[in-house]
């Protein structure tokens, strides 16, 4: 084995691909407020982040995993090396690449943050949510904060001199937003005295930072009840007027299955001393609204979390494949001695490597889509164009993080396999991968929230035009590449697999109007997959087209036919996996099976 | 939240229900070997083994984990209570309960003493590995050894004074064990010196007895490459002529994803001094077929393990889900003032936790089948009737560990998910389970081995017969059940999945047969897991129809009415999710896809 199986690896080949071949990020760069950026500068910051990552919070994945964040006499300690990565990072801006210069940031597109971002959560993922959650902090101040606000927190938690939280989650409210019980009294001089317990609190208490900027949501005197009650509040643990130590106090922090280096803190408010917040804006009531606009992109981060970790964990596992010597070639089984080859030779270890190149490039695909829409968002002006942009954004978000994060322990897991009895040893990063990525499918909603988000909210937007033109969009690509030659026979079933979406979807409706609401938590679940596994296959037999195209074109020894040629392999093996399940689950949805809902709690 | 909550919890009505309502234990107790044994006294057994592990290995399972073995100067400190556990054990003599009375052992049938195996590895998997190798040591000497071997160590581990371990694996020998390099030297006295290394010995090396009784596979000089030339050797770490140390050294221990408590051993034979063994039996060269007896066992064991973690897994997600209050039910969900009920009352909740059910009792159905079947090996006379025993028998060992395994670990993963982020913690048991039953897919024998197992040996054992009679039974109780008012439907689909089953193994032969033999291994997993879930959906079916006829007899209050409808939920709800998938699968396996044989090592 080299020294160096265990370090991070990222397929930067195939984020170039996707940003440059797939979804024509250069047509909006060189112009308006990307007019600094160009492909060349894009892929340089690729290469140099991919570096920043081997070299800075790469090695120190494994040692903060060991050790834990530490709490003692009320402070986190984080790991070893987590004060100095941190600096490196905003030294080197790695996390101000989508966001706006006048905040010190480098002005360039989300998708290309995004990408950034895959590679930043793979090498690190327990680290990476310390600058992941300020960012979230900074953004959810520039888009409702006051000009004053803006002014005071953005480009300090954009630049990282402070860093951002989110607190939502209470002892007895946890899906359960509404039920938060967290007070929030308004003072004579306009700011708020908060009072109150959040818990599962992500980096709410660590040592790299030497204020930190609670966004916290809380419940105003005689506000509604539920989440209509709700006004978020930016409480700073150091007053930023001078006046120093505010008090949230930091109760207790978690023992976790994974993701041991991200404090995950029991935060009281105000207890033994006032802890003053300002109201986020001006206007009380609105900070679901305002935290869902925290949510959506946490919600986005947890996606590529998922994303990060699987193709951490596919490439690991590829990489020990190749080295790892155990048994002779299929075709000399009945012969022991025969030469040992390396186990990617055999049968079943290439098809669960292929099963993870699939899932893992699929998702890829997914979130740059997704990141697509949100820099169309960003630059087109009102109209039909932005409103589909829009519409496609909101979309995919739940598929983003549900089926990103539900992916990324499946993975994870197979790599372990690949690994066999060594993958389960501390001396390999894969189980770590695997505890670290159990808890996507949890937090910022879990997969069962996003799932009925999907069914319950984004299907019907627009009167279902979201939906439609996503199907739309898939029909296009059938319809022009249902007679290819090699891929034609499962760019039909991606067509089946479409129409039985909208079929079910239909479902869904008259489930709703028809006295079966209780049909709806039931199935979302599936129909979320349903839908992740369409679109995905959609996006990787687009890639396999255009990579035929590529062959088409290249010289036989060109060194990149290996890339294009696996571009096939990955969109039929995968679609062949799936579409068939998108058909088979259509089919156990229309059976409309209650049995969960029929049986008493006394028969569990 | 009770204080009780993490306790274990063993649904053992079930267990009643399976012995004497489905399989008929009644049967074979009260006559012949198992004379001394009636129904009451299995019940009473299965009580006490129940409260033993709830008062004995239960509550340390938590704590040994955090602990795990410590390794300190070629020593092993396993963590506090495995000794007096131990001792308990063996005085209590629930390790025993199938064992030969000659041997210390109760005499009672296998089936019982897998059912008890399901409540010690349910409490404590690792604790439970140390019994279980030691069971499996006894076994194999007890079937091959000679007379004298017999009288020396069978009743010494049967009833605890020793313990033992099975060492097959070497660095470079994992799934290809035929590798294997220990040498094994005969001395003039008969006896071999032994000279190696042996890896992921679990239990290798402790302190809970004062002997450990190792079972080695080596190879004697000039012996035959592969595993042809292998022999099984009796190696105690302390020679039990009196004349004391053997030269077994514990190099290290490794540190786990999970089974923490249980010590995974590199052990050193013969460095640095002799390490003297005896052979199993007085011929060399069938060391492996020896062995297969001990995996058998342990495969056997690994399967009912997945079922008591699975098990327990189930039980601590239902009982926190009805304790745990949180939102509003689904009919008031738009009114924030509504009483927060038990998440049990929410569908996706209830969805999880009837889909565990099914999981974990179509597991146990599958375990409970497989010890009826070598029970009935164990008494019956040679002929037809034992031939279709042990055919049944065979069969099921794949099924049970790979399957067995596999769910352990998904039920797992999906009871952290019913805890939402709670289950992430370690203040609660699951995602201890989780990180426990991971290993279960890859020690003795991976799952894929076992998939190969039982395509490429046990279905064509006897041209085919025990594969066929398997499909007859299923044939037979189609045929008398297809019109069952209320679960025909399931009925027929079983019917089909079967169907199915037999069809895509006769495509497996022409496979073989037909130069694509490579499809085979690529195949496997998911022919091993179509006939799973169809062995599966056939008993929970056939005991729904069960609880039908006793539903029809009960009165309309009976406690038990509510034990009787769950089973007819877990079955519509496994039948409906699993069977049309097993169709889906074999559409799949038809298409012959070879994608991953066909992408190049370079296109990964």
């Amino acid at each position: 084995m080299s020294q160096n199986i265990n370090r991070y690896r990222c397929d930067l080949r195939d984020l170039q691909f996707l940003l440059f071949e797939q979804f024509g990020l250069q047509e909006i760069l060189g112009k308006g407020k990307h007019a600094d950026w160009g492909q060349e500068e894009v892929n340089m910051v690729l290469s140099e982040v991919y570096k920043w990552v081997c070299d800075v919070t790469g090695p120190i994945n494994e040692s903060a995993d060991r050790v834990g964040c530490k709490f003692e006499n009320g402070e986190v300690k984080t790991p070893a090396g987590f004060k100095e990565a941190w600096k490196s990072l905003y030294e080197a801006g790695w996390r101000g690449l989508g966001v706006d210069e006048k905040y010190g940031g480098q002005g360039g597109p989300s998708t290309l943050a995004l990408t950034a971002n895959e590679m930043m959560s793979g090498a690190n993922t327990a680290f990476n949510m310390y600058p992941g959650l300020t960012q979230g902090a900074a953004e959810v101040i520039e888009h409702f904060g006051t000009d004053e606000q803006k002014k005071t927190f953005c480009k300090n938690l954009y630049t990282g001199v402070w860093s951002g939280t989110m607190c939502l989650t209470e002892p007895h409210a946890g899906s359960d937003v509404g039920a938060a019980t967290t007070k929030a009294v308004k003072l004579d001089d306009g700011r708020y005295k908060i009072e109150g317990t959040k818990i599962f609190i992500s980096c709410g208490q660590h040592d790299i930072t030497d204020n930190i900027i609670h966004m916290v949501l809380a419940r105003t005197p005689g506000a509604a009840a539920g989440t209509k009650g709700l006004s978020l509040f930016i409480v700073p643990r150091e007053s930023v007027d001078g006046s120093g130590y505010n008090n949230v106090v930091c109760a207790s922090i978690e023992h976790k299955m994974g993701i041991n280096a991200s404090s995950t803190c029991v935060l009281n408010f105000g207890e033994g001393g006032d802890c003053i917040g300002e109201l986020v804006g001006t206007v009380e009531g609105v900070g679901m609204k305002q935290m869902f606009l925290l949510m959506n992109f946490a919600r986005i981060g947890v996606g590529t979390q998922g994303l990060g970790v699987a193709a951490a964990a596919y490439q690991s596992a590829l990489e020990y494949a190749k080295e790892r010597l155990q048994g002779p070639h299929m075709k000399n089984f009945k012969n022991p001695e025969a030469p040992k080859v390396p186990i990617i030779e055999h049968a079943d270890v290439r098809r669960m490597l292929l099963e993870m190149k699939g899932r893992t490039e699929g998702i890829r695909a997914l979130v740059v889509k997704l990141g697509m829409h949100a820099d169309k968002v960003d630059i087109l002006e009102d109209g039909d164009q932005k409103t589909y942009e829009k519409g496609q954004l909101d979309l995919l978000v739940p598929l983003v993080k549900a089926y990103g994060s539900d992916q990324a322990y499946e993975v994870a897991t197979t790599a372990i396999q690949v690994y066999g009895g060594a993958g389960y040893l501390q001396d390999h990063p894969v189980e770590q991968h695997c505890r670290d990525a159990k808890i996507f499918s949890i937090y910022e909603g879990t997969n069962h929230i996003q799932a009925l988000d999907l069914v319950g909210r984004q299907l019907g937007q627009r009167g279902g035009a979201n939906f439609q033109a996503f199907l739309k969009d898939i029909g296009a690509f059938v319809a022009k590449n249902s007679e290819n030659e090699t891929l034609g026979k499962h760019v039909k079933e991606l067509g089946q697999a479409a129409q039985s979406l909208g079929a079910t979807a239909m479902r869904f409706l008259g489930w709703f109007q028809g006295g079966k609401a209780q049909l709806v938590p039931l199935s979302a679940n599936i129909f979320l997959k349903m839908m992740s596994t369409t679109a995905i296959s959609w996006l990787l037999l687009e890639q396999a087209i255009i990579a035929e195209g590529k062959l088409a074109e290249l010289a036989e020894h060109d060194s990149d036919r290996a890339f294009y040629e696996g571009k096939r392999y990955s969109a039929i093996h995968y679609a062949g996996l799936e579409l068939g399940q998108v058909l088979n689950n259509a089919k156990y949805l229309g059976e409309e099976n209650q049995a969960p809902m029929e049986i008493s709690t006394a028969s569990f």
